[in-house]
């Protein structure tokens, strides 16, 4: 891995749309910023599953966490970690051709695959854990109570390291068959995009809306 | 399976916030059909793959396609199918409570398992590919040229059958602990939801927004 860009593997290089590719660093963690969820896949009894769940990035480092029961997270507490891919996607588009067959959705998308492992430093455990409440809401884990111990025992905390990662984005108009252009039908882009509402505060808030929140987007 | 409720097996039964879940088929069937993407997971040379891709419902059948040439649609073309677990989530809040422990997220999501199969029946495949162009724009598939010989060749359709698969669904309040009630941090919910912007058209069209455009939300 050069210091701006991720290193090609065969699994992070696409058998279709290369053009859409990047291993970018910047590009890749700008993505990884951007949702709110990721899909981590893991296998479970010979069968792939996938679990959606919250995560954060830290430098080059991907945090999830969960309950130390949950299946996952027990198996990334074993000595050899557990293989995972972790994958990320935003959609920004439904793009309308006058062909069925080149319909097509603007998106981006980041696909990191490795071995997660238990994180196990309590240092490394802190820094991650606010990193999981400041992903959704940056400034929020410097406004909440922290974790005390026993909250800290009940929560397993892996890492994986960005280092096999790419992004995949589709970003553009609509690309029909020069015969097709023609036709009779409407085509174009439907703009997707993920809003905020505004914060309904809870029974037990006394406080004025925090000014991390009152500038979120 | 009954008329009105997937049966539970053990990987469909969450090991925690069990109340959370369920396996009716109409809130799945509605989960399913409200979001464009889901999370394909399939296992290559022995590791997870998680990729990002539209997909339809038809009745209990979830579709998904793709290039004939790519990865998860050629193992799929196997006699004996590919294990594969497909996801859909929906984030709907952020839920900010006093403690970093109890921030949550207000979502809906359905994890389905089993095994994927090639559709080879052009009969079954015309169905999919116009339920896959009517899953984000309901009643677009009447409006566009459907594809010729060329174009089916080149893509591959697959089928889940809807039969091991749950729903999970947070849509709640903040749950802070008693204790945690009276200190004098912001704690609420942050509504999250998913908008379309006006259609662009492309250079190309001639004709007027169609009605299934102008109501689209």
């Amino acid at each position: 891995m050069s210091d701006t860009t991720y290193a090609r593997t065969e699994r992070t290089t696409p058998t279709r749309y290369r053009d859409r590719a990047t291993w970018e660093r910047e590009a890749i963690h700008a993505i990884l910023d951007s949702a709110y969820i990721c899909h981590l896949g893991f296998m479970a009894n010979g069968a792939p599953v996938v679990l959606p769940t919250i995560y954060a990035r830290v430098g080059d480092r991907l945090y999830v966490h969960g309950s130390t029961g949950s299946r996952p997270l027990r198996g990334a507490g074993a000595d050899q970690g557990m293989p995972v891919c972790v994958t990320v996607t935003l959609v920004d588009g439904l793009v309308l051709a006058k062909s069925a067959f080149n319909h097509s959705v603007n998106f981006r998308s980041v696909v990191a695959h490795g071995i997660a492992q238990q994180v196990t430093d309590p240092e490394e455990l802190a820094v991650a854990l606010d990193a999981l409440v400041d992903h959704s809401v940056p400034g929020r884990s410097g406004d909440v109570r922290r974790p005390n111990a026993k909250e800290l025992a009940a929560t397993a905390v892996v890492r994986l390291v960005l280092d096999e990662v790419s992004a995949k984005t589709r970003d553009d108009g609509v690309d029909d068959d020069e015969a097709d252009l023609e036709l009779p039908y409407w085509a174009g882009v439907v703009p997707v995009s993920t809003v905020h509402g505004t914060p309904v505060p809870d029974a037990s808030t006394t406080v004025p809306l925090p000014a991390y929140l009152r500038d979120f987007r």
